[in-house]
């Protein structure tokens, strides 16, 4: 039995250069190329660093076209880049997104396992399953999986890579040079993985680092989703947009995650946040609305576009009801699709509404530093989230945010005054998983089968 | 028409931590866990950076048994190693080897790009399309690909990748905050590739670094190896085993080059070197005997069934003739296989001669720094070598090499005193390639098309 330690809040940054969004890049304080300069991430991973953040985390998707996003458009690699970042740093987290439908598990097993060496022990990796459906003519394939089919396939993708992190014993490398004993050949392990999707033989070629696993991050926020997070996260980047949403998301998914019979308190639940600070309540609402009013509106209709596979919005009457899509197959950011089309009809938007809506990374956090904390206390203490990851567009509200929030979630015992550990696992209070083959495994496994 | 610079030797080093063989891992000198370790690479790449090496080089096969060498059975995958070591150096190439059989080209676009942005134009990608056979297992498939199959397929995996490489015009992104204008749409291109391995539509989320694109390198030996190395190949890592097997080989692969239409000399021939160096030719000579009196036969059987993927030499009477493998199906590292067959047969040896010949990285140049660096010019200047790819065992060696031979090699004008660029481009003489899309390739397309 872990003791259980008192509840701590969790904070992450996203690092994404320019902006996931169609308008951040205009801003004269963000460097056009952020996106690609490897020296930007590096010194945004070490601000988060000296703010003791628990993790800098990195989206992706494999697929573009000349209306995406400017970040997304030209962008670093998430498992190069995390590498350069864990060689220019020494505690903070290191997550990296990668798809399950358009890699092959050996190699994902890997490049992760080669990071948490890498890094000593602070990579994890936000498992999706891509949601734009032009992925699959870059990967071979006419046909984009079926979201049903993405699912159950990322189930056994993790299941594979998870057997594969396991190959060696912890103790499977005496390397005792008077025997000539390099390998414990007992304590090196095939995994033999015959499955539905995939047949993989093992071992892999690494041996476990000093967190025994990379940790598993999930965002899915369909149904399946929300299933695959409940039976393999240990993290959600979650997308909950106000305080109820995100306790009706932090109950349903630890309710899942306990039904399976895991330990509900073992997964974090991370919304994004995207905060805009000021010195005043005032001034930081003065700032939003002007943000709000130098919105183009045919940017924010690509943006809600690309939920539905960038089905293209500029063709409707933009003051009229938001689009009937029954005709559309949500086969794409399903959850994200379902919920704009739920929400447009409950709250009777236009498309212009739902445009200002759901075309932007709209803050949610507005105000003083203080507001901020109190905010983020609320949703911390009232079981919405299990801390935030911040999604920053303007790029003084990360400083504000380091240098005037964060000292005040230190004060309230919310938030941590240095680490206590040099893992990821570490700082999210996840324990070293039990290496399947280990010596206490068998013996549970004995007793479960008795 | 490029100017002809004067011809320059080029040097690279392999990291590979505790060694390729069996018996290296047992040296004092050598950190037993120096192939997970970076630091480890990052010393030693800071260490061929301060000697001026063209650049350090990673060997890679996702295959391994509890009979594989030390150094393949535990160590860190390739990408994300040379992504740690680009955010710690400065001019040093990186080249990583990638097999073909078994990546998806656009992740491998992405990740050799992403690389080659974060280095500012130090990457290298050394093509491989594995040997051994067990690989398949690891990838869903019951069979290896045919030793054919994987050479068309490699050449169609390197067109694609080059093409995604060059889905932007190096003026593609004027980032004009003035107009809105971050990407000039017309100057983003699909590949749109159908071929008969590969199906990839692009475009690609990467804009080309400073040196255009990262540098092909290639090492297959067999017919199909040379030839794949003469249609795609900017650097061979060579397996000559003597001087003139080493002219042999320059002149046919520069003829192979030549036949196809390029220019030869755009392609450096630099074969692996294992030095034994001491102060003097009879302190080395006993250095390697010696060395040669502490193997371990069975080890050496080991090595040598590598290249029959594997097959177990330890069943034959070691003092009779190299067995008759007629009936071995050479699927796995053919041209070693068929030359250790060549050799044993011409050479009447027996089979534990020919796992003393084959089954060790065995130091070919043993010497005085002036015996080393005469030995190395000889090669160079007779055209069996356009520099060398140095593949240390013994921690020593290297030290020796880069503090006593590199002057000597300086002193006679055949190597750099200091960098003259800061990409791999540049050290290797190689110039940066035209992006096919540009206003210049356009032009030579439409004379060539009249």
């Amino acid at each position: 039995m872990v003791e259980q330690a008192k509840r701590q809040l969790h904070l992450g940054a996203i690092l994404e250069g320019v902006g996931a969004d169609h308008h951040s890049w205009q801003d004269p304080d963000l460097p056009s190329d952020a996106s690609i300069d490897i020296n930007w991430y590096i010194e945004h991973a070490r601000l988060a660093e000296q703010a003791k953040f628990d993790l800098v985390f990195i989206v992706d998707s494999p697929y573009i076209t000349p209306d995406t996003a400017p970040h997304f458009l030209n962008r670093l690699e998430p498992l190069t880049l995390l590498s350069a970042v864990a060689a220019t740093t020494s505690h903070i987290g290191l997550v990296g997104t990668l798809t399950t439908s358009y890699w092959e598990p050996y190699n994902v097993a890997r490049q992760f396992g080669s990071l948490d060496q890498i890094s000593r022990g602070r990579a994890g990796w936000n498992v999706v399953t891509t949601g734009l459906e032009g992925a699959a003519r870059n990967y071979g394939r006419e046909e984009h999986f079926d979201h049903k089919v993405r699912y159950a396939r990322a189930r056994e993708f993790v299941d594979v890579v998870q057997g594969l992190w396991d190959s060696y014993e912890d103790d499977a490398f005496p390397r005792d040079r008077a025997t000539g004993t390099f390998l414990d050949k007992s304590k090196q392990h095939r995994l033999d993985h015959k499955g539905a999707h995939f047949s993989v033989a093992g071992p892999l070629a690494l041996s476990r680092s000093k967190q025994g696993q990379p940790v598993i991050f999930q965002a899915g926020d369909s149904s399946e989703g929300r299933n695959l997070g409940a039976a393999i996260a240990e993290g959600t980047f979650a997308a909950s947009q106000d305080f109820e949403a995100g306790r009706a998301y932090y109950a349903d998914l630890k309710a899942r995650a306990a039904a399976l019979g895991r330990n509900p308190d073992l997964i974090k639940v991370l919304p994004g946040l995207v905060p805009t600070i000021a010195e005043t309540d005032e001034e930081a609402q003065a700032i939003a609305a002007a943000a709000q009013g130098a919105l183009d509106i045919g940017k924010l209709l690509t943006q809600v576009g690309r939920a539905f596979n960038y089905h293209d919005f500029s063709v409707y009457d933009l003051d009229a009801p938001f689009p009937d899509l029954s005709g559309v197959t949500l086969n794409s950011y399903k959850g994200q699709a379902e919920r704009i089309i739920r929400v447009a009809a409950e709250e009777k938007l236009t498309l212009r509404q739902a445009a200002y809506r759901f075309g932007q990374w709209k803050s949610d956090f507005v105000g003083s530093p203080e507001t901020i904390a109190a905010e983020i206390e609320r949703w911390f203490v009232g079981r919405a989230a299990d801390g935030f990851i911040l999604r920053v567009t303007r790029p003084g509200d990360f400083a504000l945010f380091r240098e005037r929030v964060v000292p005040i979630l230190q004060e309230r015992g919310l938030f941590r005054t240095d680490y206590e550990g040099d893992t990821l696992r570490s700082h999210l209070g996840l324990p070293v998983p039990e290496n399947r083959h280990s010596e206490a495994a068998r013996q549970t496994q004995a007793i479960a089968a008795e």
